[in-house]
């Protein structure tokens, strides 16, 4: 499926976690350079940022973040700083992508251009009352199987786009331990929406959504006891994407997985083991997710606001006395929707 | 992921709608021919059938099975007869190819082995209740990802493995004509669990199943009003793969779509169109989905043979009143549980 894509319509949107971003940029030159790039640097970051010329880049850093939102209590460090990237963009998508990231290539040996293959993700409809056994009824080649629903052929409007990778897949501290020299190296040529009711593990790695619809929902609402600037350190996206999940559920909207891949750089098994020390992620999830699967949303959330002031609501209720770190996410959520609607609700 | 398969435990079932079986036995011998083969020729097919020697064989055709079941509401003609072939097997899996499949290639250029694959399917966990981003976390170089909870790793047993087909795609008469030059060249090479609560469109052509477990839900219960020879013409593997769906979320089964792949000859789209006269599986579907996504068996039916029993019941009250047709889908359902009991309930 070809869709057309303006430079207008899409922001990019890079968490500055390390100096040097020239290797980052270069390489993604031939894809990024038309857009406008947000770059948000990491706040616990001191040096100064390295980003090469040729590109629409506007840097925003601790003080622009102190400056715009005053005192709040929403930690921006590490990963979530990206979020930050997400209030301040006037347009209409985002795309967001790791910077320790480069452009994959698919087996043919070509390039992949993530950004366009996430606009198409987006742009067109997500099918998520039934599964379509040849995945992506849309793709070119493509079509609805025998037994799909006339009714549902015409899909819903996909809202959210989560990417993948190859090389260094996005495992949690253990499993990098454990498999220290393992690679993934399975290029699965599909997408698919993920369907109603179905839960999935959102990665902030790779992701791409519809700012003006979801942006209310696209918050760092987790954060557990110890981050440090490691993927697997970190749970803000997981919970982010849940909550996506669920408010797209509940609204009629779809979110699907599977292309773009980008190419991961080598994790420290080591940094992992280090982190283990301190890290409380595996518990949390085992009380997360039959939580996720449980909830539902009245029918009065009829705005994605809405859906996410109610289901900060039943967080608090059913979640924080089990660990108050779930009272600070609904904190996080009810906070999120304010700053949302004093910065983050405008468009270009 | 390595399993073992012993010849002991799994029947291919193939449906006869066509005598020279020459050139499909041909090409799949390198991966049926260790195996007991059962062949249920189309009770409508007078010509004799045409079988090389080298194979392990049982021929049944329309004598067998009045001999065994005597009078019975259940039509067996066409690509129903297969499901005869379910009930007279011994073994704990099957596995069922359309006639006018064969073995397909990979993008290396590598002859698929159809069975050791579905039975790879079969025999490594399924799971249904979180979706794993990087497809079957089992797969050799994969596994979950982060934010996966560890108390779900475990899966539990997939019951139920739903092939893929090249070239010739399982499409409706009206896609068929629409899109007459379209072939499927996309192969995907992933696997992945069905997650819990979706409902997918089971195809017959290239399928797979725990047979001991799954064999109260194998029936062919839905039958439109005028069914041919052709895929295009048949919603009875639609309609058993919803139900299987129900029974295997209801009791904590799993279910998987994707590889194997097999290459399917192509349509005629002439006769698609011809079928569309007396068609009227279209207006079906768009009652039958919303009818699956809602029904929720009750926890008393604790046994396949039990929620089979209970969803023929609730066909009966729900779907009946719409369609005759449904009724005589309830007729079979719960006919085919008392042939299963007396006939298809032993093993080996």
């Amino acid at each position: 499926m070809t869709v057309e894509v303006h430079d207008s319509e899409v922001d990019i949107v890079i968490a500055a976690l390390q100096p040097n971003l020239t290797p980052f940029f270069e390489a993604w030159k031939p894809f990024f350079s038309r857009f406008h790039v947000i770059v948000v640097k990491d706040p616990e970051l001191a040096a100064e940022l390295q980003i090469p010329s040729g590109f629409d880049v506007k840097v925003y850093t601790k003080s622009d973040i102190q400056g715009l939102l005053g005192a709040t209590s929403i930690n921006f460090s590490g990963h979530s700083c990206r979020y930050f990237g997400y209030l301040v963009s006037r347009k209409k998508y985002v795309i967001s992508i790791d910077d320790n990231c480069l452009p994959a290539k698919d087996p043919a040996g070509m390039t992949v251009d993530a950004v366009t293959q996430h606009m198409v993700n987006l742009k067109t409809p997500a099918t998520p009352f039934f599964f379509n056994t040849l995945y992506d009824p849309y793709r070119k080649g493509a079509d609805f199987v025998r037994g799909y629903p006339f009714s549902l052929r015409e899909g819903v409007e996909c809202m959210l786009s989560c990417g993948l990778w190859l090389h260094n897949a996005d495992y949690d501290p253990m499993t990098h331990v454990v498999k220290r020299n393992q690679r993934n190296t399975n290029y699965v040529d599909a997408v698919m929406t993920v369907p109603l009711g179905a839960m999935l593990p959102v990665s902030g790695i790779n992701v791409a959504f519809n700012r003006e619809v979801l942006g209310p929902v696209m918050f760092p609402g987790l954060r557990i006891r110890k981050e440090g600037n490691h993927r697997w350190d970190t749970l803000e996206d997981i919970w982010n994407g849940l909550c996506a999940k669920i408010v797209c559920d509940s609204l009629g909207y779809g979110m699907k997985t599977g292309l773009p891949y980008v190419m991961r750089s080598d994790a420290e098994a080591g940094k992992a083991l280090e982190s283990l020390k301190d890290w409380e992620g595996v518990k949390l999830m085992d009380d997360v997710l039959p939580f996720f699967q449980s909830v539902k949303l009245s029918r009065n959330g009829v705005t994605v606001d809405g859906c996410v002031k109610e289901l900060a609501g039943i967080v608090r209720e059913k979640l924080a006395p089990k660990n108050p770190i779930f009272a600070k996410a609904a904190d996080a959520m009810e906070e999120w929707t304010k700053l949302w609607k004093s910065h983050g609700a405008q468009s270009a």
